[in-house]
């Protein structure tokens, strides 16, 4: 490689210094999930990423699910995946998989963040009681050891960023009853990122952000403001399973989480791309007073 | 209940104040295993016993195995569990399992301690890179992921200790090709002790020590030397599954761990009376100098 | 002793344990005094209970007077004890007398608690300015250097306790004139207790509590909340030397002291029994809103 | 007075600056006793002196005795003092008396110190095991609670000393059986500049230091190496009760105390003399190699 | 000199113990300036009293102009000194001029303070941002690179303070372009004051004081409320210069400031006589509800 | 920009990452001069690369010179520069302008951190005592206020580095007389690498490194063992104004720094070319055992 070659390299880190500057020291959780999560290659660039961040001078926590790992490990034990109203109906056998399957992904991404030179620690929600949840009563049935926060408690956070690790957290709660529920990680990174005062909370998800005309790839919205957001829910613009996704981010804005994005997981290096370049990609959230124009 | 009663029962604390006084913010490991892992009676008493050394001041931690649990989950997944010379042979299916399975395992205890109103927190031997293995070769034939320890980076459990956190380890370590690796137990346990400076490290297990001639339970030995260890072994005294077993206290001791006990963990309280009682029970493994003629 | 006794023993240990994690860490101020200063026996069991507290994680302070013992040697000196409404006229010989005699008492104590594995530091209301006082004025004639407290400086205690230390207190403090003022042992410990933001407060004294019917032992009142005690004195069935007592009492509450208990420190392990078991022993005050019915 | 009466002095304040800086942060221990300890005016002119160097940086450590006050009251309470070669006869009933006469002047140190703007803590030898000590044996008869020194535990002068207190202490220590043990002051100061790792030690006495000819005012010796100390004692030029103290001397040189003083406690502000002066007063008992010529 | 002379002299040492304690450990401003400045002797008086002031325990922080020196250089350099109303007109090569020279008289203060054994760290108001500026914009022209304090970050002073620096600041700061602008030295001392939460603030002025009537020596005030003063400002009995120096101590006293003092540098040592003394020298701003009658 | 490009430049960040993690918290001490400090282009891009270094973890300090600017005032200000053997004859009106001038470059230095986002703060050698020196003697004659470094005291910058400044040193030290004496920038920046224990010591100069045969561009030596450059300086290899600068080099390896590095100051982003590439540039100096064959 020619000599330039490498100065246009150094130019491209030089470029990085106001981001850097700007989020020092700063907490932002990120819930990794989806197609980052299944692809191989995927998962390093965004592991690398968040490494990266980590190095720099951010203090990242990583959120992660698992849920099609665990369909395939219900299905390979002999069970069948029901689901009501969308959720996993997850009796005592199946708890019992939800966390063991959700711990052997905690563990490769420990791993993963090792062989990168970065200090990683994984923890349940149960780990210094970090998640307490309620069970989740829907009218449709009994879903069994689901979840949904009732508290978290940060401490445990607090000391492993304070003694430099990164943190890993994956959703199982206790419950009043002592025992393990499953949460939904969309969830769980919310409460969490509130609960931590977090400036930043990405979603990794395999869309590409919130449109106003889902058929129109033009029509992505970059700023989307917390109200605005609810309009457009109550307008049927956003509907689906984005729904949830947004009411997510909504409650974390009004939470005290600054920036609240959508980025797109199947897109390489999505995280530096964010924070590091001007390239506004996926769709932010945001009190509406701070929303440009 | 009448006051006398209670009084009597005042005079029980008093009478563990010495043993409070002297063991204060010492280390405890204890290799938690056996019997009192597979019954939830004893499993609940042995836990309160180590969450009472943690309320006292002691500093414990517990590092467990889940042998039997692992083999009802191979055979559960359809697999043959397959050991050579003792060994399980662990493809990469296994280990999977193996993982997921003492995660699991983990996750109770860590719900347990909760539960006692102790803060808890479970690691992997791969969590801050606590474990580094080197792949265990025999001559039999390959055994796959099963792994010896070749270093333990204590740091981890000094941060969770510090952070006053009862540390509960599964052994799982990382391997220099980055992958996990399954580590006996019984030696993770005295690699910690010895890493992590411990004053004493206790072995739970369904023997009720060490007996001079197996067939009479009058002899079992309360106070045994490194030294007389291996002599016990080279003649024969000390045979079968006992002498790993033995060795890993032999090691322990010359390692700097002050006292090494094996206990019976079918007694209920084994980890109290030996702490709090001049009762000797088990059997100790200690300097030879030390030892009381 | 046979084994089973042992285990019995073991889980007497374990019933403290949800008492030692509920107060892990909370101050406690016992006023020790009367016929449990007296009894040598009595003496050691008060002492030992409270270094148990100490050694589980609570922060105890104490807090004596010694009245009976300073009455000795005034008259051993060869000067007459003097009384008017109850209060020790208290001339500068006397005064001399009072320190000197509360010192040796306070020796005394730090010697027994030394012995007992845990590090004490004597202290005066003089000691880093611990107790600030007014010269008490009564009608009925000068009473001389006997002080009401004017104001606590608590900077001494928290670092006794930062520094790992049982405080031991002895109530003479500093007039505005630079001499020492014997102040009423009660005062001084509520006054501490409120200063320093303590959790509970113990009165060890010679009555079993109070009594809505002095002569019905049957009658005793477990809690008595602050308004409830006021009423009581009004309706004349708290009354004489009680007065003081549940005055103190109420002010403590009143200045943020959650629980004060009036214990019988004739009867062994009093201190143990009222905080490690659901026996209510003595008379608890604590805020009208807690009282349970 | 005049505008040049404060400039002069402003200006002596400023000549005190290189001494300052000399001794900035350095630990001194001063024995109190003697006249300076009887007189008022000199009492307070020497605590003058100590208070001062604490404000400006130095960490002094008070150790005082108390003998002919004790004399006093043993009078007093109708014992009569008994002496074997020198050393008091300290029966149960002595030193009960002795501990609270010490208590009590050690009280009144405390007081001027306070008074003076700055936080003191009395200690006797029991507060925090401070001076532990062998019981003294001498062949003429048994003396009673009279002990030496055996060991320091410092620990509770470090603590004091870093929450900025001055720490005045009575030399009554802890023998084997718990008892209290009267030590020498001047024994008890040595020991603990040595364990403390003291620059300093001043011995306040009765006398101007030592003489080569007692009869010559002009023959007094201002730096005495330790090994000519110890010639001058077996040519009999230092003699009677100068041998003692100069022994004390010597030993806390080779503990390691930089210089130690005997100073002339009956000229006022004999301390600041010889720290913020260039006017070598009394005796300095140094090293050989650092004696100047 | 005789023995009786040092007693005197140890006499003033401990006059000044009452005013050691009273601002042990408060911050006190010195604006250095004016005759003291150009004076060798006095400016060695000056810079003696500062640090002593240091060494018992005050934390002073030196601010200086150096008008007349850069006044020299100036004219050195071949350009003329301008001004326009009292404001040096500051053109690029003047403040390139104006920072070398303040440079150097800061590198002489920091040499002068460490030959009297004190560490000093001389920083301008660019070092860790300390003076953020506007430009000064005055109707009647341009005069360059003359500015206004905007914001003060004291965080440079408070770490330099921790780590047991004297501060020693010259009043250069950075303009919203990035570039040096020169500040009044009076202006910057205050806004440093009041930023820092400083006790005290003193102006060394030619001055002897604020007079009722500048012709009548014993006109002097010694204590000057703030509006008192602003009061005298509009009848025209405070004047000429004096205005602004006066509004900035009214404004340093309004922004929290307990005590701001007008003295003359002219005087030996007056820094000394002010604190030490209750010799009330040149004149004292503060709250008119504080003004002694 | 396509989304590419971006990619592109977050792929540069990421392999980054290797370099990152392995000097992360590792001080560097620059050597800044020569071409890199005239040109204005390529001062910011050294001053971004040594933020960003700040930035991601390292512990950069920069120490420069400023000959030519000094040169330039000399003339400026009628003098005529004199030099033997190359050393700047510095009478007093010299080392004046000495200090004003590289106090003045400090300053720019500072002001260009800060804008790019980092806490700077300059220092001369003469702040916090940091460069103590002796007078250099040369048999040519008197070179007045030149001084070679005597003692390094590193304190203040371990200070600074604690309290997360950039420091920024320029080389004019106290001699014994108190005075500043200027000092050779190269030695300077050795002795403080050595004195706090660098990692990394680099000198930025004018040349692309060494040579075996200065005509032949492509006989740049990449590694020179210490052994090694002391035999091609014998061997007159090594000549003319580059054996200082490999002394210096040796010496700071010899002392106790990994890697010595001379970097070519002219080209762009060389620092972060060295740092964060495997593409060796300049020479680096290191131990002969640790040159790669």
């Amino acid at each position: 490689m020619s000599l330039q070659k490498y100065i246009d390299k150094a130019e491209v880190l030089i470029e990085a210094l106001p981001y850097i500057t700007k989020f020092n020291g700063k907490i932002i959780v990120i819930k990794y999930g989806g197609s980052a999560m299944l692809d191989e290659e995927l998962k390093r660039k965004v592991i690398e990423d968040i490494v990266l961040l980590k190095m720099v001078g951010f203090k990242p926590i990583i959120v992660h699910g698992g849920g099609k790992e665990i369909s395939k490990w219900v299905k390979k034990s002999g069970m069948e995946p029901n689901f009501i109203e969308g959720l996993r109906v997850t009796d005592e056998a199946t708890i019992e998989l939800v966390e063991m399957v959700l711990g052997k992904v905690n563990n490769e991404l420990v791993r993963l963040v090792h062989s990168l030179g970065v200090k990683a620690l994984g923890v349940s929600g149960m780990d210094g009681d970090l998640l307490q949840v309620d069970k989740k009563i829907i009218e449709a049935g009994d879903i069994g050891f689901v979840g949904d926060v009732k508290q978290v408690n940060p401490q445990v956070i607090y000391d492993l960023l304070d003694d430099d690790y990164l943190p890993i957290v994956y959703p199982v709660g206790i419950g009043d009853d002592g025992k393990p529920y499953n949460i939904n990680a969309d969830e769980a990174a919310g409460a969490i990122a509130k609960a931590i005062g977090a400036e930043k909370l990405a979603f990794l998800t395999d869309t590409e952000g919130v449109y106003m005309d889902i058929n129109d790839p033009d029509s992505r919205i970059s700023q989307l403001g917390v109200e605005e957001a609810q309009k457009l829910i109550e307008e049927g613009v956003i509907a689906g399973g984005m729904i949830p996704k947004i009411m997510n981010c909504v409650e974390a804005v009004e939470g005290g989480v600054n920036r609240v994005h959508i980025l797109d997981g199947r897109l390489p290096h999505c995280v530096l791309l964010e924070i590091f370049t001007n390239k506004g990609i996926g769709t932010m959230i945001l009190k509406d007073s701070e929303v440009e124009k």
